[in-house]
């Protein structure tokens, strides 16, 4: 079973830790390789980041389909390109936002999504609303982090605890959602540390949901709908 | 006051109808413009066109702030590029489907929209729920005629007909958006047609919903919500 | 292209002013003019209120329209009288309440109405649900200060600043509505105090939503479906 | 326990109908009278209809409350005049829609009423997004057949047959709610004939279900929120 | 007209308070008495204790059929058992939960259930989903106190008055509802002194709205549908 | 990684089939086996086969606890016994229902349901309610069969491949989910045989869906919200 983790962004030097962080939730038989986009933002944090990454994650899913790859994590909470590069191929092709919140909306009856910047947050509510699950999310919180500051792991977890802790308390969160797939490494020890401060709450990893989605999906022998994402017709396109 | 209307297609044999149209629905006061792309997709019809069309619908939308243009209309039903390109400038950007579904949830409690092909439903469906109205559309259904046929006027306006008569007596709609901003000069027409036929339901056309938004933003200095659309940050951006 | 207000109260002393703010926002081809009640409430500030004022407020709609008037706006936040008058004539009729939140939706994901007493809040949530947007509205503030000591322009303004950052930082608008047609002249000042204080933020001003509303629908000759509000049947009814 | 019915119409040739209605309903302790207008509507079958009724409505509710009166019915499906009696009076005051409705969502997990004419239905979608019990509703019916020929029972009661019926089998309704105060005496055979006809679905009568509540706030000590329908303050209205 | 309550929990302990709560609310043609369980838990205070005690619920609620008692009440705001007992007999059965948060909508417009233990709360939420009324209800409250730590009166309406004003002030709550039928004899001493603090909101107990819906079907002489409670057919089950 | 399939009826006729159709799905570290009622009903189609279920699954998913197993599905989509269950242990608990419905969420933006019975429909949907996707579920259909009767194959894949043609064509279904985990061994092929018909539309099989949840939940150190299934206290429970 092979799967390719596709890091929406130019920069390569985030993919050993994503290959990584993701090898750590895959089952014995499952292989991963992750590959980056030669061009598009350099991080996600807008719509428009999202078109420019989206133009080009498009035609890397066509070629990991072309490659034998059995199913398709685009690795951002802002599943970019996602719809239209479900049209385009016959694999299961999975973003960070669809698999963490159905987990969370199986482990808790509400759930709150942490992620990196308050700009980011009417993104989420949208696709919140479009997957239909937006009764279950109480609140979206940041930790006021740019996408490329969350290098600096000590500083990332002690705000994703404070937000965290707020969502629990003053939102009645029962699961957390990151959201951010940047916040790698994380919803383990958060999880532990915030037990030990008398907030038991599961913490839901995105990469970890989109790689147990895809290998259940494979498993299944099911993809996306075509009825949902119907493959585009034939047409003039000027790339 | 200026407005240009960007038509996401790379052919400009539309625009000169396009410009004719939106000219009907205009105050005195209005100049209008229509542009074309010169990369993307012959015609939308899929999430995979959105994505071709957006990622330059966004430079022609930054290209007519700097020339002096007061509001944008995407002249298409599937707002392509409309949230990426509320982010990048401070006129008013609007596309089709919105204003279109907001003029009908004022003039009538429930309503459907009438659409090109059964592939875009699903499209529609996540705009509606995106913004917040899925509770007054009661129904998608489709003409099964490809953008690119509507030109056949007749043809498009007999499958019309019937799809509006199907709308009103089976899914009980009480105002009728036409869910392609293809379907050009029909809706006074249909109007008047299903009156005659004992069906008395206002129709919408969304060029003439989108003209009128803009020009109300525009007379009362409203732009879209920077909390909404924040402007992108500066960093690498790879085109 | 003849619009009428009518400001559904017995004093005509603010008819000037609501002219005057009325004529900011038209098109150089629109007249407008305002009328008011010679029976009902002195303001409208609950149903027994509206109930009073929606009375009279359907024989104006009806003589506008026979006075060959082409769009009416009933110039109160509550749509007293709006559903009523819609059924009896052919012309568009608006409110203060449907043309606002539908541009607020438009233009930002989220928004809040501010309004003047918290006793007309109840009613305002009605209005939401029955138009179907009440996702969109994450909150409905007051500024405790009946309609009519709006004249103390002063107050009402530091009290609409106070509220409007409330509904920004802790309900998490994106956009606000001035929830009373009396908040007059207003908005556009209060958009521009806002953005020095580092919240930028829309601010709907109903009286403007309602006449770009009213003349968008004249120009693409829509009116309220008959669906939706039929024309009441003959029948014996003792005024 | 005194209960007053006001019927909202300007005829009385129905008072002793519904008294003997409502009566089989009553506890033992319960006195019932019935009062009906002087002005006002001959039936209510618009938004027209109700903002006539309503105007003489809340009068007589408030003379109710005067003469030592517990409860009010304000026996109409549309529940004409009772938001703003409910403001008047520290007395329950019901209408024909809440109590019916709310005890079909006890009864059943899904629901339809079946009305008098099309043209009432817009404003029961309204009535039940108010009330926030939309989801409960799977349909609105009707039987083309306006209020004042109900007098008509064996037409009446063929068509309710069929309406209740398809709103079974096409709808997926489990209950039924009568949509009309006016079909009266009818809901405890329907129940029985369509049982014999092996559609076995509780039939509420919404006068029933008007009494009951009133006799169970009454019991209770429970009348509507003042926080909902808070006292109008003093000032100016001209009747 | 004989109505039976039943305490779903081991001690018959209460069983005297019940029917002195139970017996201010009835009619004067109304007999109720009240059982125990013999079997099952000490308190209702988790999904595993309504699961104990449901399993014993449903055949005190055949034998009260077999009795012949009219009308059954499970004494708890979980509505244990409840779903199953109704398809298992012809008299109508209610819980806590239903009845009250009925009447609440009936009463305001948003209400607040306060109930005993944070623990419970996601049920309640559950309950609300499931008949349809989340919207209506804008928080749920504890006091932090377990069921069987209720017989401190002095202590109990102390931490009631302190929730419900939080739910009133913080949660725009217009009505409560006692979230636990062990909270007995206090809604209208609750509901004064609430009144004299400047809180004019209505509370309702569970017990008397049960008692409430349970006489208005009765007399109406409908009982919940056998569509939603169809009934169980014949099979092996090994009780 | 230890999985226990709990078959929550009393007979143990299926249990090889079972263990034969869980193990198609699993990772090769996974070991499954399969377990069922001693007491309790022989199928569940009714709340009261839940309730007699629950009372004995809950001490069969305790018991897996303590035999070192690592994760419950408990096979039937009504979900009995689980919400109780999750409060009881630390390992992760899952039905058939939530699994499902929260994949064909993914993989399609509408779905739909065909189950055994008309009577289970009901239950179905208030399980989505609870869950929060009612939105996305636009029909529950079924094939008018008792669970029992699923071991004629031929039958059931006729009538299901009947139904899911219904769904998608009138009810507007992007995909299907398997209503009954007793409808064994035939999505796969249901869905060729679909294709083969111009229904391109994926079956979701819940077993399938349920083996892979619990694989996911497992590898990622996930369970359920203790804080949405809090531990119950200790107390006095007969059993």
């Amino acid at each position: 079973m092979k799967i390719r983790v596709i890091a929406p962004i130019i920069s390569d030097e985030f993919n050993s830790e994503i290959l990584e962080e993701a090898s750590q939730f895959k089952a014995p038989d499952m292989e991963i390789d992750v590959v980056n986009l030669s061009r598009g933002p350099a991080s996600i944090e807008s719509h428009y980041d999202e078109i420019l990454a989206a133009y080009h994650v498009v035609e890397l899913v066509r070629q990991a389909e072309k490659d034998g790859i059995e199913g398709v994590f685009v690795d951002c909470f802002g599943d970019p390109g996602v719809d239209a590069a479900r049209e385009l191929v016959g694999i299961p092709v999975v973003g960070g936002f669809q698999p963490a919140v159905l987990t969370a909306s199986l482990v808790a009856g509400k759930w709150s999504v942490v992620t990196v910047l308050q700009s980011v947050v009417p993104m989420i509510n949208d696709l919140a609303r479009k997957l239909g699950v937006e009764k279950n999310m109480v609140s979206v919180r940041d930790i006021d982090t740019p996408v490329l500051e969350l290098t600096d792991k000590g500083l990332m977890e002690r705000r994703l605890l404070e937000s965290i802790q707020k969502a629990v308390h003053d939102d009645g969160a029962e699961a957390i959602v990151l959201g951010c797939t940047g916040m790698l490494g994380l919803a383990d020890r958060l999880e532990k540390d915030l037990a030990k401060k008398g907030v038991p709450v599961p913490v839901i990893d995105p990469t970890a949901s989109a790689i147990g989605f895809l290998e259940m999906l494979i498993r299944c022998n099911v993809t996306q709908s075509s009825l949902t994402y119907p493959r585009p017709t034939e047409k003039e396109r000027k790339l």
